[in-house]
């Protein structure tokens, strides 16, 4: 009886979040923001993709984090070590950001002075899955050590992200994690075929320059719309 | 306001799982079975180390293994592919276990025929770590790649564990992940003073036995009562 009652919880949880997303959305539209999802596991290489990504576009386009933790602020401290504004949300226990969150996160921001807002979100391929945030573009991570396998586990994460940054390729030739690129390709394109992939290591920056510019060119194109 | 409802929720539903997970730690004990939780992150090895675990424990103790996931079957088909006996729940987009899924789990294995069950729990840091499932015996696992940072971002899931596994120790060598196993083991002890630590590679075996051991005198002592 458990399961049947927290279902119909989470969707009215649902319906409202997805109303603020909407209006969030509108809200960005309008301010010109173009604000980018980043979800995966822990320990994925989120913060480090952040930060070589920024090193990329920051000639180009004025960009800004917030980075979500169920606690601590230390990615927070680094991409702010870096010169670039940043939002720590401590989500006290919470699995996930939903868009009233992310709303509250913009608020500290000078989304004047921006023009695209990367959230960080918590270390979680579940629950992050099921919550618009209200950004225009949904980008996920999985990193060689975690397996070519996980489309077959957490396949609603693959199914509604727009790009999949395939991240510490640096450890394939050490051939630890027979982690096989052609089959996540495949296992990943039957549940999503329209996704974008991208081969990167955040760490020697490889791949990370290709990525990069399609992301300026996606962001400079909502900007001149 | 979404906040406030979503956490009186939760209460409700965690009093009712106390309760089952209770009544089930007390059937266990009347059918001798010591049941264990063993949690991680996705990837981190959580299938491997079973089998190897068991493996060890196999000429004295008899095994079987509730896997979970929210789609797919291929963690129970690896397992029941070693001829151990395997169930896979699949929790249909749920990001945990709770004891009443644990329970139905349990009822499709001959408890009679066996002294350890081992819970796979759904790949996630974070919500599994609020949930009793009944068993006798909390486990996580980290593994290298995922970063020594992780109890700064995941303090529940290492506050509560009984033992932690640090797994894919082979990887330290190739000096990929900047990983300081030192400075893992003071942030875990400075939230879990008591936790048991030991430092694995499921991949190629080291230090298994060493937790295999320390594992099959915790159920024994269990099983002897």
């Amino acid at each position: 009886m458990d399961e049947v009652r927290l279902i119909e919880i989470a969707e009215d949880i649902h319906a409202d979040n997805e109303l603020v997303a909407r209006e969030l959305r509108i809200r960005l539209g309008d301010e010109k923001v173009f604000l980018v999802n980043l979800m995966s596991a822990p320990g994925s290489g989120k913060t480090r993709t952040i930060l070589r990504t920024i090193e990329e576009l920051q000639t180009q386009l004025r960009c800004g984090v917030i980075e979500a933790d169920i606690d601590s602020k230390v990615d927070a401290e680094a991409v702010a070590a870096e010169g670039i504004s940043a939002v720590q949300l401590n989500t006290g226990g919470f699995c996930h950001l939903d868009a009233t969150m992310v709303a509250q996160g913009l608020d500290q921001l000078e989304l004047a002075d921006l023009d695209v807002v990367v959230i960080e979100n918590v270390g979680n391929l579940v629950c992050p899955a099921e919550f618009d945030t209200g950004a225009m573009l949904k980008v996920m991570i999985l990193s060689v050590p975690e397996g070519d396998d996980k489309p077959l586990k957490y396949p609603l994460m693959f199914s509604l992200c727009d790009v999949l940054l395939v991240n510490k390729i640096d450890y394939l030739e050490f051939d630890l994690s027979d982690f096989d690129v052609a089959k996540l390709r495949e296992r990943v394109r039957k549940l999503n075929p329209e996704i974008e992939i991208f081969e990167i290591s955040a760490k020697t920056g490889e791949g990370v320059g290709e990525w990069a510019g399609w992301l300026s060119r996606e962001a400079k194109r909502f900007l001149a719309d």
